[in-house]
């Protein structure tokens, strides 16, 4: 890796965890050169402007969390089992600093910010994406009910979650992600052809 | 009402829909003058500081939306209508500008600003209790089945329609809103003593 590429990443790799807890108005570029041991001149040597910098850092965040909540899904061959999985992967695992990146940005990003916000969006619709296949695989499996809308189920159990990990590091005692789990493996289970 | 009041109330009003949409960092002084019609001196002479006037700005914001999500709900004797009345008043009525004033605070104020938190904290603590007096409520009347958990039912509903709130405004042709009353009011069926 050449030494310009490995600067890129540490600034890249340093400046998520910031963005992710501040936001990008909060984050000033002080924060990010001081955070990665910089001068300021160097950061616009890698990055033209704060907003690609704030695009890469939430790719890197993005990525980091969905390797985390997609672990171990591979194993699984069930879909039901591999939906739970993954809800239970992003309620036990560590999200990342500052918590779930998407809808950090989602809210962050609500005014002005264009090239984060479409970052942002993609990301969820290949997630809903990728949700929702396994739903229809289990579908063609014969293990989930044919009139099921994968849609529906895909939209409740990312709301659900998102809602409940943002209020959970909110007010940790009131147990949303534990009760969040619970309702949906309660759901996921209703959808099965054979009962569980 | 003396001027000063008055001044101090419009100065609420103007600044909550910016608070609200730009968040506390996002939001400056400069932006709320503009908005109030004032000179920078005359704001710090109604609120010692921007973070006294950004809990005033919440408040006020945070009232208009319970009054606008419990619409009606007195005149319904049901425990489960009354909660899916709250739900459908929390998805069709327009929301306050810039989206629900908890999980914009509740995001915003991860890091630092520790009074609006609190304000947050506690808006979210009286209306996990206001719907948990409804269930019981009904639990006592022999509406809803007494086996079940008030707080968890409230823990989904809040974290699913705040989710859903937040993804609805990011990506509105997803239906995140619409397929999250439709599952809140086929779980709220489910609770029933007699099947609905």
């Amino acid at each position: 890796m050449s030494k310009g590429t490995e600067t890129r990443n540490r600034i890249i790799e340093k400046s998520a965890p910031l963005f992710n807890r501040k936001g990008f108005d909060g984050c000033s570029v002080k924060d990010i050169v001081d955070a990665a041991g910089l001068e300021k001149g160097s950061l616009y040597g890698h990055f033209p402007n704060k907003e690609s910098l704030a695009v890469a850092a939430f790719d890197f965040a993005w990525k980091e969390t969905c390797e985390s909540r997609t672990a171990g899904m591979n194993q699984i061959d069930g879909a039901i089992e591999k939906l739970k999985l993954h809800v239970h992967n992003s309620v036990v695992r560590p999200v990342f600093p500052g918590g779930c990146p998407l809808i950090n940005t989602v809210i962050d990003s609500d005014d002005g910010n264009p090239a984060l916000k479409n970052e942002a969006r993609e990301a969820l619709k290949t997630w809903r994406r990728f949700l929702q296949g396994i739903v229809e695989q289990g579908q063609e499996r014969n293990q989930i009910r044919s009139e099921v809308e994968a849609a529906d189920v895909v939209a409740v159990m990312i709301a659900l979650l998102e809602g409940a990990m943002v209020l959970d590091r909110f007010d940790p005692k009131a147990g949303f992600l534990d009760k969040a789990e619970q309702h949906i493996v309660t759901y996921l289970n209703s959808l099965a052809v054979a009962a569980i």
